[in-house]
């Protein structure tokens, strides 16, 4: 009798939400000290699927930051259901990894080169001593900050351009042309936690583009409260863009105030 | 010519809000692995006031516990004025603790007997993969509960009643009357986050009483959570508080879904 093994490759894309805090990022680019949030799900696939497996992500979020809703995707010929898949990773993953969700996907799908929207948020809070339930959330500034100066340089930085000044070193992508399609600053009175709510003063900064240059999201909103600082004026995005040099900008906001939403494809 | 040195030694009262993940509780009841909350802030207290310090508060809650306005006290002969105190308290403190306010109250003043009413809330999870963000504060439990059985379970605990059945071994209280003013269990289809809301099924577990004894409010919660799953009947609560009988009761629920919310004098 003739056996024969038919393996038909799949590809399989997952919906991830994670907490970055205890993470390097989604891949280490530098001298490791904590696990990525990559090879913390290969090794859960791996022992689903019975086989190396390669997760694609739609970006490489930076050692802190959280995601709501990453898309990432993986080819294998095992032949779990995604059901089963999704359930069995998530008794297997830490807590601060879930997958939200697992389906079969084109074998042509690339969750980077195909998503053609990425929306980040960023939180602040303006105080000196934040409530202990927010501070892996959120960047605190014990200082006031120039909204409607803000909103000016916010108003230079929207659609098409070359964000060269924002990306940081190291960044491999070939142009530094992205679109930038939303980029809102709220004013916020109270941050929901749970069933309760902490009174105070808080920006919620939104950012959607075709693609983000590495640190680009954080690079912005730096800037930005550079502005609302005193410290930039916002006439001087359109200089600060046009000079294609990192070193004009402000600094880089800290990881743990980012947060990957979603990624449309 | 004569120097006099007068002390006036003050009732200093503080708020405290803190998450309890990384603590062995207000005070440590066993061999220690963590730090405890109140040796922390002693430890800040005693850099600010120059002197050692004894502070107390109105009840010790277990390790992993949360509170979002514990209160406590401590004397001091230090000048320093309560609003210094709590900035300068908040700026050495870790970030998981936190001062929410400060102010002097009567020598006499006593935050554990003084205290006329307390109240907590619990918070579960009807899931067995939570969202990353709300693990910390809620308990997973991957079971359909019975919420009208749970209902019945808690009008038979509401009143004054005899909680020796529902105290650890090892409390200390002479008295095991206590009287539970609300016990109240709601439903929720959404969790608040931030600025965003994750959508589930959850409960919120209301407690207030004028006291609790040593894991009174866990012990409760874990009742009912029996009662919800059918292994523990609405109507065999009569027997259970008559008992006087940890064993009839059910098992403490876990430490990490439990807020102390207030304190009333």
């Amino acid at each position: 009798m003739l056996s024969v093994k038919i393996s038909i490759m799949r590809n399989i894309k997952l919906l991830l939400e994670y907490e970055g805090t205890r993470y390097e990022g989604w891949q280490s680019q530098r001298k490791k000290h904590a696990p990525t949030i990559q090879e913390t799900i290969e090794e859960g696939l791996r022992r689903i699927t019975g086989g190396p497996v390669d997760l694609v992500a739609s970006g490489r979020t930076d050692a802190g930051v959280h995601a709501l809703a990453q898309a990432a995707a993986f080819k294998t010929d095992s032949t779990i259901r995604v059901d089963a898949l999704r359930k069995g990773l998530n008794s297997m993953l830490p807590e601060d990894i879930r997958v939200i969700g697992a389906e079969v996907a084109p074998l042509d799908f690339h969750p980077r080169h195909d998503a053609v929207k990425k929306t980040y948020f960023y939180l602040i809070g303006l105080s000196p001593a934040l409530p202990v339930f927010l501070r892996r959330y959120m960047w605190a500034l014990p200082y006031k900050l120039d909204l409607k100066a803000m909103e000016e340089a916010a108003s230079h930085l929207r659609g098409e351009r070359d964000f060269c000044s924002f990306r940081a070193s190291g960044c491999g992508a070939k142009s530094t042309v992205r679109r930038l399609m939303e980029l809102e600053i709220k004013r916020k009175r109270k941050m929901d936690f749970l069933t309760f709510s902490f009174k105070g003063e808080f920006l919620k900064i939104s950012l959607s583009a075709d693609g983000f240059l590495r640190h680009m999201a954080r690079n912005i909103v730096g800037t930005l409260v550079e502005v609302g600082r005193g410290r930039i004026s916002p006439e001087a995005l359109p200089g600060i863009i046009a000079s294609r040099d990192r070193r004009k900008a402000g600094p880089s906001a800290p990881a743990h105030g980012l947060f990957l939403e979603r990624v449309y494809y």
